[in-house]
C-alpha cells in the first residue's frame, strides 16, 4: 500500500494526478462518473493519500474570494458584511478584491485562482458581458450575485442571485403612473449599456405598455458614452438632472436607476428652485439606508440585500461541495414609499 | 560557488538562514549592520542565490494586504482606489480585508501574513488600541493610516499617517464658535472610546478654552456604551439627536464627529419641526461626497484623503525597499462650508 501511488490510480483509472486530487478533495469540478470511478479504485486499491497528495490539498488554503465591482455602492457593503459571516461561519478564509469598472472580473479570477489557489468565488456587482469560454476557464466553483443572467450563454455553466431588474423597474414605472405620472424623465446608464440600465430602461418601456400609454423616448436622459467610472453614483445623477432640467422638457417624474443617481437628481432641482415633491416626482433604485436618511426621503426600490447575499453563500458551498447544479436565483424588490414622491391629477399627455 | 549555499552563508555570520534571506531580498525587518555584514560576505565568497533560496523567494508573492476597518465608511472608497492603483502601479498584487468592528486587526494581520506571505500591509480605519507587543509580532512593514498615533507606544516601532483628530476638531468646533455659537451639543462615539472620539472631544474641549467660553458637559452626547457596531453611522446620529431633542437643553448647533451622523441628526431635528440652520446649526466631520449633495449641505472638515491614500503607500514602500524609517505624517483638513450652519447674533451663554 505504501508503495502505490496516486500516479498509480490515475494512470489505473485513465486521468491525470490532478483530476484525482479533485475525487479526494470532493472538488465540484469533476464528472461525477470519473469522480465514482476514482473513489471505488481508491477503496478497491485501500489508497492513503501519501505526503505529496497531502501536500497538494494543503497548498489549497480553504479560502473564499469576494470580487467587487463598484465599492463605492452602498448596497454591497451590507451584502459583505453576510457574505463574510456567513463564510467565517464555514471555517473558510474570506478575501475580498476590488476589481476597477474597466477590468475583466474574469480574469482577474483567473489570477486570483493560479496565485492563491482558492475554493470559490463570489462575483459582487459588474454586468454580464463574460463569454461562455471565459466562464469555462473559472476551475473553481463561482456564483455571480446581484448580476442578472444573460440568456445568450448555456445558463448550466454559471450560478446567479439577483433580482428581475425589469421586472423590478417595470414595478417601480408603474407605481409613478398608477398616481398620475405619465410623462417620466428617466436618468440611464450609457446607450451602449447591456447591463441593469439596458434591463431597467425594458422594464420602464414594459410599464408604459402595460398602462398604453405612448412612452416618450426624448425623456431617456442617457449618460455620456466617454464617461467612465461610475455612472450610478450621486454626481452623475447630478449632471443628469441638469441637462433635463436645461432641456425645458416636460415632465412630471423622475425614475433615476439608482438611490444615489436620484439624490444626486434632487439636489439639481433644488438648486433649480425646483420643489421635489411639489413640483417634480423622483424615484430611485436599491433601497439604501441614504434614501431613508435624505430629505425628502426617497421612494425606492428595496432590493433584499440581506436574503440575496445568505443565498449566495449558501449556493456557492453546494458547489463547492459538490452537491448542487448551478442554479439561478431571483428574489424580489418591494416598493418603499418615501416623501420625494406624490399623486396628481391625471390630465393629458 | 555552486555548492556554497545559503546556510553556509548563515553558518559564517553567526545567524539563521531566514535572516541572510531577509538580507538577500531587502526586507526591512532586519539590523542594518548584520544586514551589511551578510551581503560582504555574499560578494566575498561570490554566492548566487540557489535554488532552495530562490524558491523562498518565490514563495512571498508580492502582495500588499489592505486591512479595512468600517467599510461602510466612504472615506475609505476614494482611498482604497488610489491606494490600489497606487500598489498596481508598483507591479504589486492588491487583497483587501475587511476587519470587524470587535476584531483585533493585529491578530488579522498575524494570520494573513502567516498563511498569505505578503509583503506589506495598510492598516485602514480603526482606533489605535494595539500594544507594543502585538505590533512587535508584525513581520512586515506597515503603515497605519486614518489613525491617530498613540502616544503611550515607542513611536519608532509604526508608521502612521491622520489628520490631526484633535486640531481638527477645534478647528470645526471654533468656526462655530466665531459664529456666534456657545452652546454647541456634540455627538459621540462611547464614554470609554480612546479613539477618535476622544481625540475629538479633546479638541471641541480646546476650542472653548481658546476662547474663554465655558463648555456645557451635559450637551455631550454619548453613544450607548452597550452599542456596538458603527457608531459613525447616520442611524446612530439620528438615535442621539433624537435623545438630545428629547432632554429639551438649550442648545444653538450640534457638532456630529461624523458627516454621516450629521446627517442622521438633520433627519431627525427636520422630523421634529426643527429646521437646520434656521433654528439649530449643524456640522460634521471628513468631508464626504454625500455632505455637499445631502438638503442642506453640511458644513464640515474635509480630511485631504487622495494625499493622505498617496503618502501611506509611498511610506509603505519606502519601508519595504528598505530605505525607510517610520515615520508619522499629520496631514491638514480644511473647513468647507455648508447650507447646514449660520451665524447668530451674540448673546448670554
Amino acid at each position: 500500500m505504501g508503495k502505490y501511488t496516486i500516479k498509480d490510480i490515475a494512470r489505473e483509472c485513465g486521468v491525470g494526478v490532478s483530476t484525482v486530487s479533485r475525487a479526494i478533495n470532493n472538488h465540484p469540478d469533476i464528472n461525477p462518473q470519473t469522480k465514482q470511478l476514482i473513489l471505488d479504485k481508491i477503496s478497491e486499491r485501500q489508497y492513503i493519500p501519501n505526503n505529496s497528495a497531502r501536500n497538494l490539498k494543503k497548498t489549497e488554503t480553504n479560502t473564499i474570494a469576494v470580487l467587487i465591482k463598484g465599492i463605492a455602492n452602498p448596497i454591497f457593503h451590507q451584502m459583505i458584511d453576510i457574505i463574510q459571516s456567513e463564510i467565517l461561519s464555514k471555517d473558510y478564509a474570506f478575501i475580498l478584491k476590488k476589481v476597477g469598472f474597466d477590468e475583466d472580473e474574469t480574469v482577474v479570477a483567473s489570477e486570483i485562482i493560479r496565485e492563491q489557489k482558492i475554493k470559490g468565488i463570489v462575483f459582487l456587482g459588474g454586468i454580464f458581458t463574460h463569454t461562455e469560454e471565459r466562464l469555462k476557464e473559472l476551475t473553481v466553483p463561482y456564483v455571480l450575485s446581484t448580476i442578472a443572467p444573460n440568456t445568450s450563454i448555456d445558463g448550466n455553466i454559471y450560478s446567479a442571485i439577483s433580482v428581475d431588474d425589469v421586472a423590478e423597474s417595470c414595478r417601480m414605472t408603474e407605481y409613478l403612473i398608477e398616481n398620475g405620472h405619465k410623462r417620466i424623465a428617466m436618468l440611464q446608464a450609457k446607450k451602449e449599456d447591456l447591463g441593469v440600465g439596458y434591463l431597467r430602461l425594458k422594464g420602464y418601456q414594459q410599464a408604459f405598455k402595460n398602462h398604453n400609454i405612448p412612452m416618450k423616448r426624448n425623456l431617456i436622459i442617457y449618460s455620456d458614452s466617454k464617461s467612465d467610472g461610475d455612472l450610478f453614483s450621486m454626481e452623475n445623477g447630478y449632471k443628469l438632472a441638469k441637462k433635463l432640467i436645461a432641456s425645458h422638457k416636460d415632465f412630471t417624474a423622475i425614475f433615476a436607476i439608482s438611490d444615489r443617481m436620484a439624490i444626486g437628481a434632487i439636489k439639481a432641482l433644488t438648486e433649480e428652485g425646483i420643489r421635489v415633491p411639489q413640483d417634480i416626482s423622483v424615484v430611485g433604485f436599491d433601497g439604501l439606508d441614504i434614501a431613508r436618511y435624505y430629505i425628502p426621503s426617497i421612494t425606492t426600490v428595496k432590493q433584499p440585500v440581506e436574503d440575496m447575499a445568505r443565498e449566495t453563500i449558501y449556493q456557492l458551498f453546494r458547489l463547492i461541495k459538490g452537491s448542487g447544479v448551478n442554479k439561478h436565483m431571483v428574489f424580489e424588490g418591494t416598493i418603499v414609499e418615501g416623501e420625494s414622491t406624490r399623486a396628481i391629477k391625471k390630465r393629458g399627455s
